[in-house]
């Protein structure tokens, strides 16, 4: 295995710092920056690629295993084992632990955790600050100060970001991106290996989710079809119920799916999992001085239970407040806006007039949504949210509703007052196909036209330093892959980048057309088969996108699609409501059925409620009330991975060195003590 | 501690074995049963009070607290200690561990299960059978068969029970269940000390029930006494919402209440925890075998999962058709049995009719309830359902489903079909006091009705055995205190005793209550009042009940109220319908409202779909889907528990001796190895 890893050997971290100016090498004191940072990742182990750009310097970082196992080993990171349980990984103990499917010890998103650990683990071990030079600047590096974390702050390291191995890229560009003839089959297990959970899991749903659309695509084009004769008025509401089941069961079998690969990728996903993501110094600090808060807590307990009920409760109420500004927000801001250009769309008779309001109200929306998203952003940073995943579901939760207002409160308009079906058709096949494919062609574009400004803004600046003539053709200012990665936009949301990367419009796109194919699926059921047919589109388009259009992407642990399963959900009962209030305006074209206000009221009344009750059951209580009082999670949490971490080292010693030995294991501790204490 | 264990000897469990007749003594070979029963106890290290009673001979045991400690250590028994983890048990380390809050050292469900363990743990370690004697009849005890458990099945020991402690019932008496005026005030601690985690949390439940409950019925009393005009249009929609809101808010609160409750009671509870209260032998001797099993596993592994697969579909299809066998019977049976009822109630004017269909409804459904719990107890057997926990959750939703067609369709024929308020009002009333009342009474008075009748007959067969004219007053037949408890009716439910205990009734009975409320709270609020007013006598009569009437019952491990969480959930969403369409009737007094047909299907079509999608993503993946496929989980709990038992013993260690020692745990291995090897 070592073998091979050294033979292939894969950078798969890039430095951006910038070129050295020649002239001023060797004046003065002190060392020269990039030259004491390369030093520096010499000495813990990195096999180091310096090239050249146009006007950085890019420094490729490698890893062998064994200074990988080491890193690994220093971050506690927990590693499945072979009798399945995960246990903490040590060096010394490496054959207890399950490899990778392709052979490799660590997975790509452990790798990443391991590079990130000895890069920003770089500290002034000496007593004096030491002076770095960097063109014609000084940067004073404290003792004990992180190099890397200094210079990023000096914007003399402009950028840390994991690079594309481009055999791996390649492969997978052949038999995942072009690979038009599967469908929906995906190496998901390749997908896996090279971008980590959190991407895998999304082309593992997109392509689970377009394989059960082929059932309602085929049913609705059928009924597209097929005149039924008298039967006709039987058929659209078995229609409905057939896609209700189809969606419940779709859902139930997705969850099946996912542990499914949670288990093949032998990942054990709690909800505490985002939070193992980051460095767990902070942990582990904790760990070191809890014998001595075993004794505080007996004394000050009441105190500090106080305490963090009093902070628990806050931060249910700024969450509470929060919930309350983007709701009222959405219903008292966006509903009217909405509405108003529905009205106005519907009312103008003039098609010039029409396509001029629809050119006004995309732009306004373009800048409403932003907007949006960035007060969402702001309101989230307040709360006290325990980890980031549910910041980032938080979030979600909040943008959806700004895109669930856009996108369907318009279309329900035409649907219900005014009852022009017609209309209804022409905006959801509009949205269906044009929107879709525009969508597509500019996600695919518009990186790819980002990635060439950034290209011919540098070459032209570089041009200019030159100030000579040059007749060198273009091509050769890019001699280097990694300066062409750099060039490259970086995958992230729309919204934000703070919490979500750009799966989160993925997604977004994702739930918006479930959402336009399940409310109105009566109104038009071939609008199944538009969906399967651009999903099977998106799937290649998606991978080509990841593949070769942005740089690639940092490694997420999130393995569930999370958030989306409950707006998925919400969809689902939304689409019942809608579905039936469709059908009502359908056969009852001439308007005759009547329904006294009274009784209107009283419904609207249960289905408000019934909306409540459901929403608050399904996602009010996912990130606040079921987790139980903080007291008693931080009480309990406080030990449990201290206690695990204590004795994984016995059980380690265990598996790996003659697995039958589980009985004499006292024995073995002495003799293996002082090996284990090396790298301690 | 110890000491104080040896002043207050209580005697905890009673074995009832059969009266040696004096003649038999001495006469042949072999020995006799009782005396070699009674000679192992000791062995064993119980402490042991013999009582004769007037046919059977009860063998009071009470044990050392050494004693118990040791058989938890056998049964690897997982304690909460000192720093917040669960952990194997160790005598010799038992510092390390949390003790109770009355000082005890175990919990009564933890004693209970360690009782179970020595008492059934007896085997005969001889070579040879020994042939045992008791009143003509000879046993043969073959080696290694367990002695209590092969003189149970030969009808020598009649049962083995947990006994009262008396000092602490009393005490529960006095502060609990003759404690009137504590309101919905009660010991919760104490109840959990003296009973378990099972009836503690059902009292905790309804105590924190009946005090919510107070809100709705002041607002429900408000509402009936004060006349608020031309308002009063709009103040029963807004009583809905409140008791819609109400009720959302409350399980909300319940569940944070019930995890602050296990947390003090240094409880962690997760699904699979009621399999700990079996014996663990399965358990430990997978633990032994798995050795072997990991590289089996690597040749067998495919074969093995598809033989998982299909074990788990076919459970899946068995649990389908039990379901589906219910559900059907309910509405194709019940349904049109409850509707002619209800029809023919409101048909006849004559009252003496009407009484005598009323008494043969109600014997009709006397036994139509216990055929179908009998015929649901045994589907649930044929389903291959994980653990018992899974099972009485099942059971619980096919016999409420029962119970909820027979409590509610009546009442809701009359609502809305003959929108005849005053009998529904009239129903409601009668229910919630009559029947509440004289169920009380029944539940109170029946197992004293039963408890004197098994004593009557047992002194009457006595005497006649006498055959003389007995002078001597009754009472000198009792003397002790067990035997009275032996002729106490058990705490069994009223449909089976296999999967549930009498708390099974006592859930149906609030649940029931629940729904009756809040499924007609627009119809007559006051119902809230009468149902906290009954509830604050409840807590005292359920108190008095298990306190005095029946024998202590045997500790149960769940420590949620489970299903029935999931069953008032259902009620809530049910309620919002049956509310509209209550106010709809009320509004349309005279029946001016109109609904066109097909607008009323579409309507109905509506509520069947959102009542399956809450039903199919609250109940059905509980137990079934959730829980990822089975061969996931068996592939990942195999071993979960083997490896934190295999590293316990060194954590505790560390706890235990010094607890500042964390470092240095490897040094005291070879000193302490041969202390704890004793035990072993």
């Amino acid at each position: 295995m070592e073998a091979t890893e050294e033979v292939q050997r894969t950078f798969e971290i890039g430095v951006v710092v910038p070129k050295r100016i020649r002239d001023q090498v060797g004046e003065g004191y002190g060392h020269d920056c990039v030259e004491v940072l390369v030093d520096e990742f010499h000495k813990v182990g990195l096999i180091i690629d310096r090239v050249a750009g146009l006007h950085d310097e890019f420094i490729k970082l490698a890893a062998p295993v064994e200074i990988l196992g080491k890193a690994a080993a220093e971050l506690r990171l927990k590693k499945r084992t072979h009798i399945g349980v995960d246990i903490q990984f040590e060096w010394d103990e490496a054959d207890a632990f399950i490899r990778q499917a392709d052979g490799s010890f660590f997975s790509w998103c452990e790798r990443f955790r391991c590079y990130n650990h000895m890069i920003y683990g770089i500290v002034n071990k000496s007593d004096s600050a030491i002076i770095l030079k960097s063109n014609c600047r000084d940067v004073r590096w404290e003792p004990g100060e992180p190099l890397v974390w200094k210079l990023e702050t000096e914007a003399i390291v402009k950028e840390v970001f994991p690079l594309h191995d481009e055999r791996k890229r390649k492969q997978l560009l052949k038999n995942w991106a072009f690979n038009w003839w599967d469908f929906t089959n995906q190496p998901i297990d390749e997908i896996y290996a090279y971008y980590g959970t959190k991407i895998a899991t999304y082309f593992a749903f997109l392509g689970m989710y377009t394989k059960w659309l082929f059932f309602p695509a085929a049913f609705g084009l059928f009924l597209q079809l097929v005149d039924f004769g008298y039967l006709q008025l039987f058929v659209l509401p078995f229609f409905f119920i057939f896609i209700i089941s189809w969606a419940v069961f779709f859902f139930q079998f997705w969850k099946r799916r996912n542990s499914t690969l949670l288990a093949r990728w032998q990942i054990s996903y709690s909800v505490g999992a985002e939070s193992a993501y980051k460095y767990m110094d902070m942990e582990w600090s904790s760990f070191h001085s809890s014998v001595g808060t075993v004794k505080k807590l007996g004394d000050g307990k009441t105190k500090e239970k106080v305490n963090i009920h009093r902070e628990e409760w806050f931060g249910r109420m700024m969450r509470f407040r929060n919930d309350a500004i983007i709701i009222l927000s959405i219903i008292c801001l966006q509903l009217p806006f909405e509405l108003a250009y529905a009205h106005l769309y519907e009312s103008i008779r003039n098609d010039i007039f029409k396509f001029g309001l629809t050119a006004i109200y995309l732009f306004a929306i373009q800048y409403l949504t932003q907007f949006g998203g960035k007060v969402s952003v702001k309101l989230i940073k307040h709360e006290q949210n325990e980890n980031s995943e549910y910041r980032a579901n938080s979030l979600v939760y909040k943008v959806f509703g700004l895109f669930f207002m856009q996108s369907y409160i318009g279309i329900l308009y035409h649907a219900i007052l005014h009852r022009n079906f017609m209309t209804l058709r022409q905006v959801l096949i509009q949205r269906l196909i044009i929107s879709e494919v525009l969508e597509n062609v500019m996600e695919n574009s518009l990186p790819y036209i980002k990635y060439s400004y950034t290209k011919y803004r540098a070459v032209r600046t570089k041009r200019k330093r030159e100030k000579g003539p040059s007749v060198s053709p273009r091509k050769s200012y890019f001699t280097s892959r990694v300066e062409k990665e750099y060039f490259k936009p970086r995958y992230s949301a729309s919204i934000g980048e703070e919490f979500e990367d750009g799966l989160f419009d993925e997604f977004l796109e994702l739930a918006l057309q479930f959402g336009m194919i399940m409310m109105f699926a009566c109104a038009f059921p071939p609008a199944f088969a538009f969906a399967a047919l651009s999903n099977v589109a998106e799937i290649r388009a998606d991978a080509l996108k990841i593949l070769a259009m942005y740089r690639r992407p940092v490694p997420r642990v999130a393995a569930t699609i999370g958030a989306w399963l409950n707006i998925f959900q919400f969809l689902i009962v939304v689409s019942i409501c809608t579905n039936c209030v469709l059908l009502a305006c359908l056969y009852d074209s001439e308007g005759k059925w009547a329904i006294s206000p009274g009784l209107a009221a009283i419904l609207i009344m249960e289905h408000v409620l019934l909306l409540i009750k459901f929403g608050f059951s399904r996602i009010v209580p996912e990130f606040t009330l079921l987790v139980g009082t903080e007291w008693v999670k931080a009480n309990r949490m406080k030990n449990a991975t201290q206690a695990q971490n204590m004795c994984s080292k016995q059980l380690l010693r265990n598996i790996s060195g003659g697995r039958g030995a589980f009985a004499t294991d006292a024995e073995k501790t002495t003799t293996e003590k002082t090996a284990t204490e090396k790298i301690d």
